[in-house]
């Protein structure tokens, strides 16, 4: 027989996450090294679009120690800043942040840049260095600070604040991390990248350790509007929750409580479900026992209440995600689709697909698929996400896709609450509200796309025909002309038939849909003159349908 | 401008895993039912071979409330049971387990088993319903525990003990769910199938909420070894522990702190490595400064020490991984590898690998991958594990095979720290070093095969041959034979020339490797008849090989 004593301890949040660092992808140097750029990334823009601001983010990585692979990685914003007495905490604390809100935002609370301050401080023994101005202060701040792990509390090695009165704001937070830049460094490009494409509103500068710099610019002033904190939704509720907002309410009765307190829930609708649920409108919230609890909550849910509402979101737009893939992609076609709001568990959440076909997307065996989350660009584990799965599920044959194709997909989720299968934040879980949602996009999409690849077809089809016919023309206007000749003497020119001739199948060509081209020039081979001349620019169209000939 | 006032406050461990419930596997009623039996098997199994105790563990779920989908599960083992006095943290407190050992384990501190108590209770407001006799105990202890999710303590609802002498030990645990039992049931019936695959040594009963039993009898009494606790390998030291293995030893001179506190140090090495180091043998441990540290955890980490031992570890062995495979797949071929102990970041570890072949595998696209950890079987995230990378990596034609083909294969990592991506333990993150060592034992197990398949092929082609020969044997035997009689008068007969050449034949196809066979019968199509008596029962090879006839 073993050891039968078992000692017990307690871990605190930083030594856990220390330990089980890989669920938060601090897997290896070259997956940590793309998480901390990631995370500090991801908070520069909170604190700028979260609150308002026009995000302008420079992100500098430079090489410490080549060859101990010490790397610093400092990013800037022009944020609302953090105030002096947060700053310890909130560089220092896991699971202490910004107050957990019912609201948009890319952050999982109290996490993200901890973990790369906590893995910096392992690996290199480096502090963080924070420096920030809240915005409306006239000081600016300084802090170095360490994670005291067992306790999970901060250590500050040193402060410091001075005055400047320029107006700016912001934060600029620095890491030293052990991290393994050449296998990275294709990551982190293609990470900033797609940053830019979910964020056409930020300006983006990015200087690598090679001192190579990029320059990501401001493609619209349009901020979209800032995400609103919004009051919980009656179908997400459980008995956790609700013993919570019991705890918190000001009311002394069950009708105010719940009217006050829900979403979509006001004094008419407040009364009929208390009915439903036979309960009396009259008693304090406080002396409802578990059992009632839980009969409440479960009545909640099933009780049909209007869905969330999406307002508090802020999705991307179709137009920004066909801009998107136009630049990035070059393709022939795009279809986008933006969801009404819907809802899991009480959470809204709005999804948002772009399909692009043909052009310059290269032609494979699946579709590539860019997935975003909260504007995030996920970049790792594709296959172990939702939206992979989705997209797997569909029958492209359905839509006149046959595989290799030159077909990308974008996918965009937007909630209060994203359902990650890791602190990560690389891949969403499939919660089937999220599934079925995905998969009326993809097919709403994708019957644009069939609609698009069939009359393309049946261009391609009619243009052959023309061809076909038009090839036998100068034949058949010089026999009809030396017909014409033997019968009435002088007769039509074998000419003036061909163009006659032309002109007829030029005006069959513009009702089969192929658009005005001059047939003459096309039969010589001369693909651009067959075009109109004014029309020449815009139909790339008509220039890709000659192709074949 | 938005708001500008951004609360800030902290959370404690349960609240966390609570909001993010997702990041435990508990993303929806399907998956959250499959996560809560295998925590409790795994707990119960730990509670067990962890002791030296050969398992018998009991599962149990019932219907609570079909309308809700209420499901209690209940879990029973024979192990060492848990002290009164632990009961209710080690059932109500986040982050608080049996302390953290380098040794193989099934769980995650802490965690694993709360996370179901916590789902069962936020989605039905039911406690966890303990019942357990320590051993050498001669008292039987029942606890009800709710999780105060805010303050992350336990909540004793109800207690008592009774004198029980029989000298039984082990632990009863039950909690309520909502679950999606017919969703689920397939993978949770899988995951049961394929744990005992993974620990013959265990009996498990088996009774679904369908009232239908299932047992798995122990088909071996041979326990592994108890995983040993060991010391930390120098290789996987960082400066946070070393700061903690500083703080907790007794030695007063940095040699005797490395020679007494790490695995594959002793006194000899340990000067060596100090001369390497530049490092004074005399200082106390304490006065290192940080950046002292910081050097002293690189020096460690590139000098050449002797690898981890991997004598802590668990592995299945080959024998158990071709047990598993044969019984469950009955293929034509296995090959299992099990690999020498490697180590990552200082943690040892051990891959195994079995490839079956043909017989009843179905034949798929892919491989059909069976992944363990632990012992612990992986069914969810398949596509975003290390495993499925390095079997979809190997260019499977280099060993004779082109897909679709029926090729299973088994993966099994134990170590004392799987790098797990989530702490739903459903995937293993890409460390270098382990995505070396399945490559290694993937190809060397594929070498096997190529040479099994070579092997068929070209016995295959052997049978050919001599079937295209015996055809002709009749025939040729009539023309030698009246060739012989025109010479020599009476001659040999036709029927005795034929058996000449049969044999003839016969101990060719021998010496070819097919075995002896019959071709007389063989060539009548009596496939049966073709192998000689006392060898058909072990001849299905051949009998496969004399299939195309």
């Amino acid at each position: 027989m073993g050891s039968i004593h078992v000692e017990f301890r307690e871990l605190s949040p930083s030594e856990f996450f220390y330990r089980y660092r890989e669920i938060a992808g601090y897997s290896n140097p070259t997956r940590a090294f793309y998480q901390t750029v990631k995370e500090l990334i991801e908070n520069a823009l909170d604190a700028c679009d979260s609150h308002g601001i026009l995000p302008s983010v420079k992100v500098e990585i430079e090489e410490v120690d080549v060859k101990k692979l010490h790397y610093m990685i400092t990013v800037e914003d022009n944020g609302i800043g953090v105030s002096p007495k947060h700053v310890p905490k909130a560089f220092g604390q896991v699971l202490y942040g910004s107050k957990y809100k019912q609201r948009q935002t890319r952050g999982i609370f109290g996490l993200g840049v901890k973990m790369a301050i906590l893995y910096g401080q392992v690996t290199t023994g480096k502090p963080v260095i924070v420096i920030t101005k809240p915005i409306r202060s006239k000081y600016r701040w300084l802090f170095k600070i360490r994670i005291d792990i067992k306790k999970n509390r901060p250590i500050i090695l040193h402060k410091e604040s001075w005055k400047d009165e320029n107006g700016e704001h912001g934060t600029k937070v620095s890491i030293v991390i052990e991290g393994d830049w050449f296998k990275a460094k294709s990551r982190i490009h293609e990470y900033v990248k797609r940053t830019a494409i979910a964020t056409p509103y930020a300006e983006i500068f990015f200087k690598d350790p090679q001192g190579r710099t990029f320059h990501y610019p401001r493609k619209t002033t349009n901020l979209p509007p800032i995400p609103k904190e919004i009051k919980p939704h009656p179908h997400g509720i459980d008995v956790e929750m609700l013993k919570a907002l019991i705890l918190t309410t000001k009311t002394t009765n069950l009708l105010d409580f719940l009217s006050k307190t829900f979403q979509n829930i006001g004094e008419k609708s407040a009364k009929e479900f208390l009915k439903y649920a036979h309960l009396d409108p009259s008693i304090r919230p406080s002396k409802l026992t578990i059992d009632d609890l839980s009969s409440l909550a479960k009545k909640l849910k099933e009780y049909p209440f209007k869905p969330p509402k999406g307002n508090a979101l802020s999705p991307l737009g179709e137009e920004i995600i066909a801009i998107g893939l136009r630049s990035v992609l070059e393709p022939e076609f795009v279809a986008t689709v933006s969801r009404k709001p819907s809802a899991y568990s009480g959470h809204p959440f709005i999804i948002e697909v772009g399909i692009a076909y043909g052009g310059k997307i290269p032609v494979k065996e699946y579709p590539q698929l860019y997935r975003f989350a909260n504007k995030i660009p996920l970049l790792y584990d594709e296959k172990a996400c939702v939206m992979w799965k989705m997209v797997s599920e569909i029958n492209w044959k359905n839509y006149n896709i046959e595989f290799p194709a030159p077909l990308a997909i974008l996918i965009h989720i937007c909630s209060t609450k994203i359902p990650f299968k890791g602190v990560g934040k690389e891949s969403i879980a499939e919660v089937p509200e999220i599934e079925k949602e995905i998969r009326k996009a993809l097919r709403e999409a994708g019957r644009r796309l069939r609609k698009h690849v069939e009359r393309k077809r049946r261009e391609r089809e009619a243009m052959e025909k023309i061809i076909a016919i038009a090839k036998y023309i100068p034949e058949i206007s010089k026999n009809l002309a030396e017909l014409s000749k033997a019968s009435k003497g002088k007769g039509v020119s074998s000419k003036e038939l061909e163009n006659i001739l032309y002109s007829l199948l030029e005006m069959k060509a513009e009702k089969m849909g192929i658009g005005s081209i001059n047939i003459k020039q096309l039969i010589k081979g001369k693909r651009r003159k067959a075009l109109p001349q004014p029309q020449r620019k815009q139909s790339k169209k008509q220039l890709d349908l000659l192709q074949f000939i």
